[in-house]
């Protein structure tokens, strides 16, 4: 029988609502609980869904209680249950958590808020998953160094680049909060350059030569990015279009569809039935996709709130021992979750620049045929072996 | 006494109400007046303002002289009373009317909306005004590109540049328009990459290696450029900055002034009582400048409506031959429109990461030098000698 392992989740906020919906998806964990300090309708979910609630603070007890929160203890009496907790609590808090997990005994997964330092180990699953097998503890890179460094992963792992040039574009703030900061009809620039995701995506991938630069915009959909990469060599477009195919959590869409703007791509989620609209997958426009002798040019999509969501599950298992490998533990994460390399496997509209109106280029035909057996088959991770 | 050119104005839209204005802020141009298709309060501004309207198509003059436009004739009547005519009619219309503007024996100004081919030069007045001098017609670029044209010129003509990457994030709609095309919540990305700008750049600046790539944001105050500019040789911050001092049409602003975002620095322009709220210049985050071994980032603001307003009174100068010297007629439309290279020159906060507390860094210094200076004598182009 396989061995499960006992999750804890201390905050329960845009990340932490979702990694514990992700952990009961999964069949070899449990999740003992929740822990949080508000008594809101934030909260009042997890106990909808029957999570066990917990105060994060003992002094909270009260008032939680009073609100009808019924509680299963305090955080202290979760970390006693889990074997591994998440900290999804706000930026800089979860750093201050450390000596407590460790007192206790429990391993800990912190989000990209908090500092390389605060576990000593930045993960991507795709790229160094490896490397947090049975450690007591990992950084879940945020959002915008999750999706650098699973493209730029990519390409770097081909050993095509030579340096990246990116420019973020990210959403003003989040949706449940849009009435708080809801930044209309501007752009602020960040001043400090260059921005930290590329430092960060270095922790990630030391060798990757990268600057990033950053602003925030009035929508509340995700981000974008806009990304230039040196490479060491021409890369053919249809050898990009490989690449990116072949690592997973990065999904095509197509302005060609209909998936002309970060809106529309998040309409289709909501159609695709997904969990709060959710993408875990770096959206990348396939028909954005251009190259030169010396650069390869890119637009993606990252959608903040989800995208390290199927990171955080692969963390679980590392941590824990539970799979040693990335491509197993992936696989499995996809599988639970629904992710897809084909948000649309019905569509093999010829890309109008790649090829004339009577011609179908060879790499759009590969995706074609892909795009057909994936029809046939369900997801492509899922016909790997499993133990 | 100075000769004067008369100006006839085809198409009072955004572009061309502007430049009205801005003629008519000259000693040396006459506006003979208006020609447009419209009979709402867009040209009863004009008539507002006294300009002669022209009905820009003979079967509209019923319809507008019904509505209260009191009419001075036709296109014609205007192309036979105009020396040069602005052609500020919408994208691609302008050029469909070259053969007219040649037929009437009328030199001709195209916006950046037509293609480089309409006139066979395209036009920014800081980097060839040389060229334009008496020529028959001329192409003032599009806003992008004359902001492109001018920074980049500026380092170009150092001989700084390698080469330019640069994200470009539109306005999604003008202001007049934002209830037809009021795009909320998303970013629309340009899946022609790279964007015409980088393209359109090397009209003006033939050996500027560029590319650019852009999107349209949930914003219509301007666009915002975000560039990361390879350079020949490792390039100090204070020499950045004086490059950029030292180029007409440059301004900077500072997060650190207030000035945080685009909306902010539109806020200033209006504090600062300009026509419409207009900005000129190219406003250059001094803040977020930035350099290392191999490269200059650079983040700047581009008011759409504004800037090429006075490359435009530049350009008819140039074609009629009224002033053969760039830097004088330079000088004499920014004294006219009030451009500056200061937009507060009372600002005298150092900039935190570039020294500190108590230390000023010299290029600073220079600079508070030069504000006190523009304190006592206005604007540092006043100050040159004219005819």
């Amino acid at each position: 029988m396989t061995r499960r392992v006992r999750v804890g989740i201390n905050g329960y906020g845009v990340i932490g609502k979702r990694v514990a919906d992700a952990v009961t998806l999964q069949d070899d964990m449990d999740l003992v609980g929740v822990a949080d300090v508000v008594h809101d309708y934030r909260i009042r979910v997890a106990v909808e869904r029957g999570y066990p609630v917990f105060a994060a603070d003992p002094s909270l007890r009260v008032e939680m209680e009073a609100a009808g929160i019924p509680l299963a203890g305090t955080l202290d009496d979760l970390l006693r249950q889990a074997e591994i907790i998440v900290d999804c609590t706000p930026k800089r808090v979860g750093a201050q958590n450390r000596e407590r997990y460790r007192a206790a005994g429990v391993k800990a997964v912190w989000q990209g808020g908090e500092a390389h330092d605060v576990a000593g180990y930045s993960f991507v699953a795709q790229v160094n998953y490896a490397g947090a097998v049975n450690r007591d503890s990992a950084r879940v890179v945020s959002c915008n160094t999750t999706a650098i460094s699973r493209v730029m992963g990519a390409l770097h792992a081909r050993g095509w680049v030579k340096r990246v040039r990116a420019v973020l574009f990210r959403r003003g703030t989040d949706p449940w909060e849009s009435h708080i900061n809801g930044m209309i009809n501007t752009v602020v620039p960040e001043t400090k350059v260059p921005s930290h995701q590329g430092p960060d995506a270095k922790t990630v991938i030391p060798d990757l030569d990268i600057t990033t630069l950053a602003g925030a915009g009035s929508h509340n959909l995700s981000h974008i990015h806009f990304a230039m990469v040196e490479t060491t060599r021409p890369v053919a477009l249809d050898e990009l279009r490989d690449a990116l195919w072949d690592a997973p959590r990065i999904a095509f869409v197509r302005a060609s569809d209909g998936l002309v703007a970060l809106n529309s791509v998040i309409e289709l989620m909501r159609d695709l039935g997904r969990s709060r609209g959710d993408m875990w997958e770096v959206a990348v426009w396939e028909d954005a996709l251009a190259v030169d002798d010396r650069e390869i040019y890119l637009t993606y999509q990252v959608h903040n709130e989800a995208i390290a969501i199927p990171e955080t599950i692969d963390c679980i298992r590392a941590l824990t021992g539970l799979e040693p490998d990335a491509s197993r533990s992936i696989a499995k994460t996809d599988r639970a979750l629904g992710i897809t390399k084909a948000f649309l496997p019905t569509t093999t509209t010829p890309i109008p620049h790649m090829a004339g109106p009577d011609v179908r280029h060879p790499a759009l035909e590969r995706v074609v045929t892909r795009h057909a057996e994936l029809r046939e088959t369900g997801s492509k991770r899922a016909e790997e072996p499993e133990e």
